[in-house]
């Protein structure tokens, strides 16, 4: 990897999907439902941790994600990510959704979220990454905020990975 | 909504999906990606909350999630969902994903998740929900951790909502 | 194939579907169609052979089957599989699909199938399948059931191999 | 209904589907998997019922398939079907499967089906059907066959009938 | 290549593909999409693509298309698609799209296509084709308009060709 | 439509999709297939459409279209639309689809395409459309270049129109 740059602009990893919603996309009320949602947020933000680490990238985890707004079918859903930060082997995308109505002529904003990313090689091993160099106000307050939430996260594993340790095999009991 | 029931046992909103993953599934590297993963999860909670409430069922909300390990093609997916809890509108359903490795003969934890639903009338009303009677002691945990975890969201939520008063119409700055 | 076991009891195989019917499953009468229930039934049978066998399992036959009610959008659909007897090198797989109308919270049967497979290794090889041990009243009727039922498909299968040698290459005329 | 015809020649229902078989549709293995094909036959023999009744068409039953060759990725599925034989709102189907090894440069069958059809109105309602007039000797042929056939399902319906009023709710057990 | 055929007659590359459009085919106005129609003709195409030149076929271009008629959910879609004539290394495809309205009892032509194939080996290397003997006068007449329209197409490439090389990198501009 | 606006610029339409190939979206050599690629490229133009017109939008035809390069699977594939001009009730659309290969880290042209849409109502009746005001040199260039291809087609049309009135019932002959 040594030929590999040590840092990119987050302008680099801005990527962007708008889709109209299909009937084949809706649940039973004709609405998005969440489960393609959060397919659609996954596969925005795997494309800008692709972009920025120029290797396949895997969902790692993701953050709480509340949706605040239904999206019915005929609505255009846009959705745009670029790579917050980087550390060392992972990355955080973070992913903004936000639906056009193209009858009322609104804009509401649908749901956002904090997706963690590694990059692997052809055998699956995970890849140095370059940095991310934050330019604009916002993508620096990002930058810092990826920092932050990066400490919250940890402490969470940890709980969990104990918490998992005492989960019995079997949920349904 | 006066013939509803009171109450219901967990057992009532248990739901199993067992699942083999094919090569339509799979990234370019032959894993079931996370956003189909996600898509899943969803899938099978919603199917808990529509037993639960005996209504159509919408995600509002999905708790932290992380993915501890890799599922290939060829391998059975086994996803278990049950309602932990359920406030006046809303409940919250656990979903524990588990891997079968058929060649190694192995069971693996792949993810847990903890998503929050509404359930909804034909016009698209929230309707009052039946509670949860919790049968066993693993039951009875997840009912009070259930709640414990409803107090973490509340602050979570309103600051969320704070950040989002302040959040520029363009992401891509 | 020495280390595999000798045999298993039906619970081994026991698999669980459960799915919400949604438009993108629809016919233009917005019923879930034939073909698709078809498939859902083969999925979760390969499911409960793969269980048993612990390797890729393949469809080779579908006894008759009559789909006794419609299943709407909306509807959950609930497929139960298990393995009800193991031959030499083929199986055959029990599925029930039922139907919860979550809003008249009535549960009506769908259909019943019964399914063979058999199980091959990587190169596409037969293997020889471990036997199954019925341990309730229930698991020993199908047993012996699945028993009878071989008996009556194998003259039918001659009878159509014999009637495929007369068939002429030509469909359509 | 007074303005159908009281026949139609087997000729109008004739349907054709070739397919070349891709990725998305394949197993683990890389062959198309059998609910897969079970889906293809059903699409194209809901095709000839609709070509023949002018009206939605239900899948009703299908007899005993066995899947005499699999069906590789890259290969040609040609599926042909026809109705055989109308009744008085039922009618059956033949459907044909056959493979086309683009690069070996061989026809090889792979399955033959025979499904039932229903004809509905809008209102779900089963309508009358225009009865099939057979003209080459093969479709003569089918046509008596058509009704032996059915003399054949009618004893195994009810015995299926009766096999469910003693089934347990419960597959598990 | 050398045991190829010189040549085949239209007849055997002739392909067909029926379709009752679905729900899950449908645009929010309830008809056939676009994008979904140019795919069921591009199938179609290159299945007769691959049975005149018996290798896999790659879609090199597509000529100028109308959309003359919709495709509402319920219609009986008919794509019908033959080999025209074949160059050196690449083919004309044509593909007719005609809705049979099962209601209505009608037949509308939809949308009429000119494509070039070209046939690759498993390295992805182009492969002589075998020519093409129109035998009706039909074939012979699309024959000819075959070779025109390969005279037509070549001074639009060459001028595309040279357009693209004036572009600019950015299209949003 | 009296509350429309008489004209909008051009940045109004711009949309984009970027979206890494998978192999459930690739033919048997592992590329993307043709109609899989036009089906994305009509989507994203849609999209344009639907936000210049504020409504749904139909395709109504597609200028002839080459596949310069192939995409494969793990690709990033983008694709970039924006209406050219509006005329009274139809507007040209113009796709762009590049490929960056993200190991290579090259960035390939892939295909442009120019669309025809129309926009209607709920009643599927045409409605009249906003003009385009083009800012830039090259919105500006394009904007003339979508009136001189108008009237290139116009001939193609009537042409066409004659052909298929000509044209037997039946391709296959």
């Amino acid at each position: 990897m040594s030929e590999s740059p040590h840092s990119r602009p987050v302008s680099f990893s801005q990527s962007e999907r708008a889709e109209i919603i299909f009937p084949g996309d809706a649940n039973p009320l004709g609405n998005l439902f969440g489960g393609r949602l959060m397919q659609f947020i996954d596969l925005c933000a795997a494309m800008a941790a692709c972009r920025h680490s120029r290797a396949i990238s895997i969902t790692v985890s993701m953050d709480h994600i509340d949706f605040v707004a239904p999206v019915k079918v005929g609505d255009i859903l846009i959705l745009k990510a670029s790579v917050n930060r980087a550390f060392n082997t992972s990355m955080e995308v973070g992913v903004k959704a936000m639906v056009e109505d193209v009858f009322a002529q609104t804009l509401r904003h649908v749901a956002s979220a904090y997706l963690t990313f590694v990059a692997v090689d052809k055998q699956g091993e995970r890849v140095k990454l370059p940095q991310i160099v934050p330019e604009t106000d916002y993508q620096k307050r990002r930058f810092d905020d990826a920092g932050r939430r990066r400490e919250l996260r940890s402490p969470e594993i940890l709980r969990k990975k104990k918490l998992r340790a005492t989960l019995t095999p079997e949920w349904h009991v």
